[in-house]
């Protein structure tokens, strides 16, 4: 164990607010595609690898869905989401957290369970620093939750999972830190309640990235 | 007390899957009346008086909002989210539980701290049979977590409040639920978590008003 816990980040609603405009898009997307599902039931699966959530809605209302109506409506979906950038703004304390992080020298990376091209954009608005790797869909055989993208986060910065903290707004995000043998930690900031997130195990639930950035010390983040 | 209790029932994210599209509307009003606010915060406080959301949320931000800014607001929420009622659905069941309530001759109402002119196109979603009360913002002093709506509404039954079940989606119903001493029944059909709608007393929680029909013996409703 090294003294120095290194940091993952998630990337939608835990560094950007972009969470309820993704719900939406997918919401729209399922109903072009033929598929009724109210948005809560598609908000408690944003953060899920793209084809999971898709394969899991559709059994939920009784469909099988071939691999070429999984992809239409992976891409219906950036599509719609494309159209809502505008409105996705950085969650508070995003930047700070980043500077601060960048600033003192702790290993750190981001991990996201979208497509690389769907995260550009959004690595845009948190002003990522060049040299912070970026793990997304694109680079792992499964999104979360399973433990491929914390796994690959951690060895892209040369630091065992054990010795990360993965954070993340999403009970898939905590599970994928379980199997990953990370420490999760929750944000509130993707519209989960504390408790759920808790019982997904997360060792912390903060607000935001600033009310993590206020209390970083508690997770035994120090300075490189 | 009689032994059959009557049914108050909230409107948003309780029986219409409005939810998110008012969360995202408010989001874009107070980014352009300059308050910049996450949206799981505004989320958290949908099913408040939207004027009690709009100072409530302009308080975190720190800044202090004069009566024209707080009506601006509002028109622009009301505005903003028109343009996506083509998005707005039923929930599942609720057309299902409009009928049986209907049909079994259960005393009932519906309860909104939105305003008619919102509610309007949102009841005709749920085919809203004649004769059945709907109390809305403009017929009380205050709407949720105020208990002015539910009173209202059992007092339109000509029902004690201690007779009632009031049933909602989000914390606001359920704090009015007990401050009209109704008994309060929580809905996930919102997005809050189920802990989150225990805590705040609810004695039951179901996922939808489908589900809710499923297990209404539970709730003592008895065919009238």
């Amino acid at each position: 164990m090294t003294d120095r816990p290194a940091l993952l980040l998630d990337l939608d609603g835990t560094l950007v607010d972009s969470v309820y405009q993704h719900a939406l898009a997918w919401h729209k997307a399922l109903e072009l595609g033929g598929i009724k599902l109210s948005v809560w039931r598609i908000h408690r699966r944003i953060g899920m690898s793209g084809g999971l959530l898709a394969d899991s809605l559709a059994r939920e209302t009784g469909r099988e869905l071939s691999e070429e109506d999984a992809a239409k409506l992976k891409e219906a979906h950036a599509r719609l989401f494309a159209t809502q950038l505008g409105d996705v703004r950085p969650l508070p304390g995003a930047l700070d957290l980043v500077r601060h992080l960048t600033k003192t020298g702790v290993a750190w990376a981001v991990a996201t369970s979208g497509a690389l091209a769907s995260a550009q954009p959004l690595l845009k608005l948190i002003h990522l620093p060049p040299g912070v790797p970026v793990i997304t869909r694109d680079d792992v055989a499964h999104a979360k939750p399973n433990p491929d993208l914390w796994l690959a986060a951690a060895a892209r910065l040369g630091v065992p999972p054990e010795d990360a903290i993965a954070v993340g707004d999403s009970v898939w995000d905590l599970l994928a830190a379980r199997r990953a043998r990370a420490l999760g930690v929750g944000l509130l900031s993707g519209g989960y309640g504390q408790e759920e997130l808790e019982r997904a195990g997360a060792y912390r639930v903060y607000e935001d990235p600033a009310d993590l950035l206020l209390h970083i010390d508690e997770l035994g983040i120090r300075a490189g």
